[in-house]
């Protein structure tokens, strides 16, 4: 495959491409449009002003292949990347595999995850139309913290909608949330006419990642200097995540591979898996490349696997734009699971409309399964992953363990999980000392 | 000073070096020799054996300038190796100054700190020499957590004593050591006569790491196939960490800038700063480079500062050989500060000895100063330091607000603060949200 990898922007000497790739040039059909909720016509960049920045919104509907990195989010990025891609050597042995199973590990970055990717440019945008102030939702918090760490670097107050489950039982994201300076509640909250309702439906609801984001952009629909900024979901989010994988490509070009055969990574909105998975697409659309792309999803919250493909809301209260995409329902709560960033019952519309062209399967995976597929990693490799990349472990373990393949293994391990370790306390019993 | 610099070993394409530099080499006056507590006589290898195993008491003893670093080593090390050397433009902007600061931050390993850089060596060592089990102590868990990772990779079981302040206060490092399959204990404890003893005499000890040694030593003597770690202090410690200083050479000299005008490092018992900073002395010594280096070590522990240069126990108990270094007396407890891997009465000899040489500077640090140097450091590059890395922070902070200086600074960032998270929330007050 390395003759048909086109040559991916970069500086000389860096891995770190210069431009983000938008995989909607590539689609053999269009992707679906997003519809506007009171028209029903596609929304447009008008549209979504008021709710985004313009640049942001512009990429939202964009179909450029390429769109240029700015000078000033190359230089945050380089506090941390590129990224490690780690041979997993140990884990092979101790899978018994002849796979090569090669991991991409985001967990390096300041807040431990892949989020600050999209949370930084989103920041960079904003400021520059001078927005002051950024609402957002978080579930276990790496949302939350990645914005949170962007709005100081530039100059962005940032409030934060974090889902009650979470909230109560990861303090310590809080913690950091509020390091960085920012601002955060437990959602519902009582703060929001959309958490207000919620309460008094349901007093004891443990939140979920729709109402969470229903609570933070009522806020940023109430004045014109605060913007909502999303985690995950849309497609400019997705198109900035790009980054992981065509690093991902280079790095193993560097090491002498061409390309991989299977691509896995955990998916609850989307951004990571997209970010990792869509530049190996492109070497399967453009150029003819075999990569199996897989999401590994909770079967707490099965939305690619037992969810619908049709237009839903990205909120509890309906109100975002149309996307099209695999939901189970607005209405969705899943159980409180410790991998509260796969807690959402939509999916992002550019990797549903992949799963929908048949160009990434799905599987759904059963918390234990992914608890102990984080803890082989930590004992071999060293890494604590954080529970929403053990999904991408076990589902990578689970097809290993089928049969012997000569194959090489891209997982996407999108974070670590240092600040989630009571939550692996749990699956440790059955472990020798 | 780059004509001065001799080509690092290095494999072709890569930073990471292939032998560690050892600074008994270059030292104009020969390193005091550890002295055997029943003689009194220089310790040999022979004598060192029993508490470990032989290639680590002879990298003890030796000064041959530069030890290749085994294959195995280097394949562990691949997992987070190269550490990342940050141009922090933010942070030199929010102190106003014109100097170029460079922050060379360990915390990307998988435990978070510089500490696996030895405790993979050593335990990669210790099962060569069929050693299937090893002892050690541990502050704030950096070190304990990172012997239980290297203990899983390498098939050897670890046990620790954690000092109980740290254990009391830092729950998540005890799950981190957990995870990897370590056992913990609190120190001091009932398992030791070491522990009895001193629990007899004051059952509300909040600990120390003098105390844990004593404990970890004394279940190491007990039988042939267990032997003790140390995670910072002797010189095949400093020896191990001596890539960090190697890499940071080569990447400022890749980044186009020859050496460093000043590094500062935070100083416990030793490694990190020496680690960081003997490569940068190695071309003061051979090629006469300018470059300062300054140990930043907390008020509450003050050894550099008001300790006395001599030889002392590295132990609490008085079961180890005789170090000729500054220290405040092994019986001395420091208070409970958040930095408990700084919390030891003694210093590294090699390091001890490059302050009493005039090689090396010390400052105190009092601890509110150090978060405050750690949040704005959070808040400008999004890292958030280890309570022991703030240290070296606010020593920079304060000599770069002397004066304005067209200096190139490198500061240690020894580790990741995310599990101390709880510790910042005290000094967040005075910051508006």
């Amino acid at each position: 495959m390395s003759a048909n990898v086109p040559a991916i922007p970069s500086e000389a000497g860096s891995l770190v491409p210069t431009h983000w790739y938008n995989i909607a040039a590539d689609f053999p059909e269009p992707l679906p449009p997003h519809l506007h909720p009171g028209t029903g016509e596609p929304v447009t960049v008008e549209d979504l002003i008021g709710l985004f920045p313009r640049a942001l919104a512009e990429q939202e509907l964009s179909v450029e292949r390429y769109i240029e990195i700015p000078q000033e989010i190359r230089d945050v990025y380089a506090i941390w990347r590129t990224t490690p891609l780690v041979r997993a050597t140990r884990l092979e042995k101790a899978l018994g595999t002849s796979a090569r199973i090669f991991l991409k590990y985001e967990g390096v970055s300041p807040v431990g995850s892949h989020k600050p990717n999209s949370a930084v440019a989103q920041a960079y945008y904003n400021r520059n139309e001078g927005v002051t102030k950024l609402t957002t939702e978080t579930g276990a918090g790496q949302w939350g913290s990645s914005l949170a760490f962007a709005g100081a670097l530039f100059g962005i107050d940032v409030e934060v909608w974090q889902v009650r489950a979470s909230y109560e039982s990861k303090p310590y994201r809080r913690y950091l949330m509020e390091l960085y300076g920012g601002r955060v509640h437990s959602s519902p909250s009582e703060l929001t006419e959309a958490g207000r309702a919620i309460l008094a439906a349901d007093p004891e609801t443990t939140g979920s990642l729709g109402m969470a984001v229903s609570e933070a952009v009522e806020v940023a629909m109430r004045d014109d200097a605060t913007r909502y900024a999303l985690g995950s979901v849309l497609n400019h989010v997705a198109l900035h995540q790009s980054v992981i994988g065509q690093e991902a490509l280079a790095q193993l070009q560097a090491a002498g591979f061409d390309g991989a055969d299977v691509v896995f990574g955990c998916a609850g909105g989307g951004s990571n898996l997209a970010g990792l998975s869509f530049p190996f697409l492109r070497e399967v659309l453009a150029h003819g490349a075999k990569t199996r792309i897989v999401a590994a999803e909770p079967v707490a919250c099965p939305s690619l696997t037992q969810g619908e493909y049709r237009y839903d809301f990205g909120d509890f209260s309906g109100m975002t734009p149309l996307l099209k995409m695999y939901t189970l329902g607005k209405d969705f709560v899943p159980d409180p699971i410790h991998a509260g960033g796969l807690r959402y019952h939509g999916m992002a519309p550019t990797l549903s409309h992949a799963v929908n062209l048949g160009l990434v399967d799905a599987v759904a995976i059963e918390q234990d399964a992914a608890f102990h597929a984080g803890i082989l990693l930590a004992r071999t490799e060293g890494i604590v992953p954080a529970p929403e990349s053990t999904h991408a472990l076990a589902a990578a373990y689970r097809y290993l363990a089928e049969s012997d393949r000569d194959e090489t293994i891209v997982i996407g391990v999108s974070g670590h999980g240092q600040l989630d370790l009571p939550a692996y306390g749990g699956f440790l019993d059955s472990y020798p000392r």
